[in-house]
């Protein structure tokens, strides 16, 4: 039984998140079922990221424990083939750019060192109906040096409980490490902000609520000072609203 | 009863098309159900185009009959909060752009005196799936030139029956006039090409399987001077393929 380690895009908007639901088309429900019939032989899958549904993804791991013939460096192509619903393009919304053999016990999530997610808010007046499923429009103009001024309150080690939402995956801990955390605009379209948080891992919808949070710090609604008390308070209530998924991109994670 | 002109932009991915249909999702079926609550009277769109399922709009028009006491330069503001269905947004798919008032037996699809439809077509060899609902991505590389040397034997006033797909509304005659048509590489992203075409009206398909067509022509696997015949034949079975419904946008109706 081979153990590989895929990298993996999706355009998370026409599924229910990435973690296998009964009866609920999914990201990893998809591949799975799709080159399980092609290989003719169960592939299963296990996903560095239970990324949510309308989250998309750049660079998802997942490790793929299946008996396949198929030789390490052949295996995007292939996959992308098997995936591909448009017999015109070829194309899928789902897209293996990497994969590489790991050793037997190597697994996507719990060797996971760390991960970076990108999220991409359009702040303009004028709204673009073709980006709703790709970033949070915000129409009235955002402070960005008061959102800036928010991160460094929230990058380091910190019990994160006030930014979580009732819900997931119970965890031993709420306490996490952020190592970075900043907020640009883009140089090529000025609308467009950009927020990149790296961490040792995340908590249910917390990078969304981290989002949320610093967008009311931006619409005046609250202070960057106000942020380190949000945190000991351990309140989700205390925090800001959360951020809409489709503003959300799993950038990288680390091993 | 008044006789409002609007003019509407929407993202056609996540429905099967502008016309009503029983049972489905439609940009106007959608429309009118929303907009005949909010309003708790009958609201009835008549569309300048029966868009497809997949294709956008920019510009897309349709008159709208029913007893509103909205004044017309509040239609667009009003009808948008109806329509949106993201309290945090306030953002929906579809979009009211501007509306004006008009007479009684005004039409938007019978006195419209012509359409513009924009093609996009993606020629990377790098796929974008978060571009898969926007563009047709084409692989090998297009001869523009050849595709360019194509379009002016499809202007002016020809019978397309060639260039329509079976299926459609029947029509009287298949006599179409094409005022203009070109393709241009964008200046902003040279992977990009932009296909305009305008016309008094098109056939089923018409716009798509013209594309197509062109397409093949920058594949090399038709000559720019084969379309002439291709025309003359009147065989759909003699044209290329008919292009992905996702990269097709109705730019603007005339009047």
């Amino acid at each position: 039984m081979r153990n590989i380690l895929l990298t993996v895009s999706y355009d998370g908007s026409a599924y229910h998140g990435w973690a296998r639901q009964p009866g609920l088309k999914t990201v990893c429900g998809r591949m799975e079922e799709t080159l399980s019939a092609y290989f003719s032989t169960p592939v299963v899958l296990e996903g560095a990221s239970r990324t949510d549904a309308g989250v998309h993804a750049y660079g998802q791991r997942a490790t793929l424990k299946a008996e396949l013939g198929v030789p390490v460096e052949k295996i995007p192509m292939v996959f992308n083939t098997a995936l591909a619903d448009d017999r015109i393009e070829g194309l899928s919304d789902i897209r293996i750019v990497a994969a590489e053999e790991r050793p037997a016990g190597f697994h996507a999530r719990f060797d996971a060192k760390g991960k970076r997610y990108i999220y991409r808010i359009r702040n303009s007046k004028d709204p673009d109906i073709f980006l709703k499923r790709y970033r949070w429009q915000v129409a009235p103009e955002l402070d960005l040096d008061a959102m800036q001024a928010a991160c460094p309150h929230i990058v380091g080690e910190h019990d994160f409980a006030c930014f979580q939402s009732a819900g997931g995956t119970p965890r031993e801990t709420t306490v996490r490490t952020v190592y970075s955390l900043d907020i640009q605009r883009s140089s090529a379209d000025p609308a467009e902000l950009e927020l990149r948080i790296e961490g040792d891992g995340f908590l249910y919808n917390m990078v969304r609520i981290i989002t949320g949070t610093i967008t009311e710090v931006g619409l005046g609604k609250r202070r960057p000072e106000d942020i380190p008390e949000i945190i000991r308070s351990k309140d989700r209530s205390k925090a800001g609203i959360i951020a809409p998924a489709g503003g959300l991109w799993l950038d990288e994670v680390f091993y």
